[in-house]
C-alpha cells in the first residue's frame, strides 16, 4: 500500500509539472497570425519537454513494478527525482522565451543531467532494497541508454555555447531514444510470469 | 494496476487542465459591473471547453473500460492526446479574450480536430491490442460521432474566416452531440453481463 | 470502479481549485509590514472560500458514500457542481481585492447559490438512481441545512448592496452550520451495519 | 475506504502545493547569467520548503497509517493542516524575493510554527479516535523532534529581527532533523506484524 501511495503522489507531481508547463504559453494580445509567431519556439520547447515528461512517467512506472518496499531512502530519492523535475517548466520556459540561445539551452541541458542522476540514485536504492537476484538489476545490467544519455547531455550543455543547435539536436535524439519503454524490463517481467 | 495508474494520471491531468483554464478569467481590478464585461465572452468560452473536457474525460472513461492491457503504444497514444487537451486553455483564452475573432477560433478547432484525431488514434491501439472479437470494436463500429465530429471541425475551421458565429455554432452542436454518453459501450458492457 | 472514478476526479479538482485559489494571495513586492496589509482581506476571504470547499469536498465524500451506481446524469450533474466551484477562486479573488465591496460579494454569494443548487441536482439524481427505499432520501429528508443554505444565499446576494457586512456575516454563519458533517448520513450508515 | 480518500486528497493538495511553488521562480526575461541571479535565493528557499514539504508528507503518510477511521475532527483537523502548508509556496516567495530580509524570514517561521501546531492538533485527535495503548500515542510519546521544533521555530522568529541568517539557520538545522522519518512507528508496526 505504500508503493501505491509514493506512486500516486509521483503520478500527482509529474501529471501537475505537465501541465502547469502549458502556462508558459501565454495567451498573446493581437487576433494575428503574427501575434502567434512569437510562441513557436516556446511551442517546440513545450513538446520537448511533454515528451520527456512522459519518458519520465513511463519509465518510473516500469521501475516501480520492480519495487517491493518502500524504504526511507527510496522515498527521498523520489522526492529528490520530482525537485529536479519540476525544474523542468522553468528550464523549458527559458530557453523557449529566448529562442534556444545558449545559456538558457545549457541550463535546460543541466536540468535534463540532473534528472537523470536522480533517476540513477533512485534505481540504485531500489536495488540496493532488493534480493542480490534482483529482476531490476538485471535489467539495467545492460542498460545502455541510461549510460549514453548523461554523457549526450554534458557534450550538449557544453555545444550550447558554441552551436546550439546541435545542442537541441542532442535533447532531441536522446528523447527519441527513450521513447521506446524499456522492454528489457517488461520481457523479464513477462519471462517471470 | 498498470491500466490503473493510466486512468489515474490521466484524471490528474485532465481535471488540471479542466481547473488551470479558470487562470484565464483573471479578476478585474474594478469592482462595477462594467468590470466583468470584458470577461464575458471568456466565461462563454471556458463554459464550451469544460464541457468538451467533461466529454473527454468521460468517454476516455468508457473507452478504458473495455481495455484489458496497455500496451506501449496505447500508453503514448494517451500522453498525445493529453498533449493536445493541453492545449485547450490557451485556445479557450485566446478565443475568449479576442470575442471569438475569426484566426483564434479556427485555431480552438485545429486542437480539437487534433484532439479528436488522437482520440481516434488512441481507439484504434486499443482495438488492436483486443482480440479480433473486441468489445471496443463492435461498440465504435458504427461510430457516427466520431466520424462526423472531425468533418465538422474542419467545416467549422474554415468557416472561422467568413462567419464566425457559425464556427462556434458548430463547436457548441458538436459538444451537445456527445453531451449524451456513448450508451452503446454501456448496452454491450451490460449485454456482456 | 467507476465511482471510484468519479470520486478520484472529483477529489483531484476539489484538490487543484483549493490550492490554485493561494495564488490570488500574490507575493507583495515590499518587504515591509505595510506591503501585508492590502492581502489581508483576501487572505480573510481565502480563510472562507478554504472552508466552502473543503465543506463541499466532506459532504460529497459522505454522499458518494451512499450512491451504488453512476449513471450518466450523475456524472454530469457532478461535474455540473465542479463547474460552479471552479469559479469561487475568482470570486474569491475578486471580493478580497475589492475589500468586500456590494457586487463582488453579491457574485461571490450567487456562485455559492449556484454550487447548492448544482449539489441538489446531483443529490436529486443520486436519490433518483437508487431504490424507493433509499438511504441518501431518508438521510436527506428532513435537510434543513440543505433548504436554508440556498435562502440565506439569496438574502446575503441583495443585502450585499445595503450592508455589505450583514452579507459577509450571512456566509459565514452558513459555513458554520455546515462545518459539522452531517451526521445523519453517518448514524444511517452506522445504523444499517 | 474513508481514509483512502483522505489520503488521496491530502496527497494531491500537498503535491500540488510542492508543484505551485516553483511558478514563483519566474521566467527571467533576458538569456544572460545575470539575468539568473536575483532568482538564486528565490531557488536556495524553493528547496527549503520543497524538504519542508515532502518531510510533511513523509509523515503525514506514517501517522495516517495508524490511523483505523476518518472521524469528522481528523477531516477538519487535516484539512487546518492542509490550509497552513497551502500558505508555504506564499511565505516560500516573498522570503526569497526579499533575499531572507527580516519580517518575511519570520512570518516563513510562523506558517511552520502553525503547520507543526496543526499537525500536533491532527496527531491528538488520531490518538483520541484509537484505544488507550494506541499504537501512535507510544511512537509519539517521546517524540523530542515533534516538541523541540515548535520551540526552534518560536525562536527563529524573533531571531529573525535581529539575525536573519541565524533564522534560515534554525529553518535549516529543524528540516535536517525532520528529514529521517519516523523510524519509531515503523519500528513499532514490524514489532507488531
Amino acid at each position: 500500500m505504500k508503493k501505491d501511495r509514493l506512486e500516486a503522489f509521483s503520478d500527482g507531481v509529474i501529471a501537475i509539472i505537465i501541465t502547469i508547463m502549458v502556462l508558459e504559453l501565454k495567451v498573446p494580445h493581437g487576433d494575428s497570425i503574427e501575434a502567434l509567431f512569437p510562441l513557436f519556439p516556446i511551442f517546440l520547447s513545450y513538446i520537448l519537454s511533454f515528451i520527456y515528461l512522459g519518458i519520465y512517467w513511463n519509465n518510473h512506472h516500469h521501475m516501480m513494478h520492480t519495487c517491493q518496499k518502500v524504504t526511507g531512502s527510496i522515498l527521498w530519492a523520489n522526492l529528490h527525482l520530482l525537485f529536479w523535475l519540476s525544474l523542468v517548466p522553468f528550464a523549458t520556459g527559458w530557453m523557449g522565451e529566448n529562442h534556444f540561445s545558449a545559456l538558457p539551452s545549457a541550463v535546460y541541458g543541466i536540468i535534463l543531467l540532473m534528472s537523470a542522476v536522480a533517476y540513477f540514485i533512485l534505481q540504485q536504492f531500489i536495488i540496493a532494497s532488493q534480493q542480490p537476484d534482483s529482476l531490476l538489476k538485471k535489467a539495467v545490467g545492460n542498460d545502455w541508454k541510461g549510460k549514453i544519455s548523461p554523457i549526450l547531455y554534458a557534450v550538449a550543455i557544453f555545444l550550447a555555447f558554441w552551436w546550439r543547435w546541435g545542442s537541441i539536436g542532442i535533447y532531441t535524439l536522446v528523447a527519441l531514444i527513450w521513447l521506446v519503454p524499456d522492454r528489457r524490463i517488461e520481457r523479464m517481467l513477462t519471462a517471470k510470469d
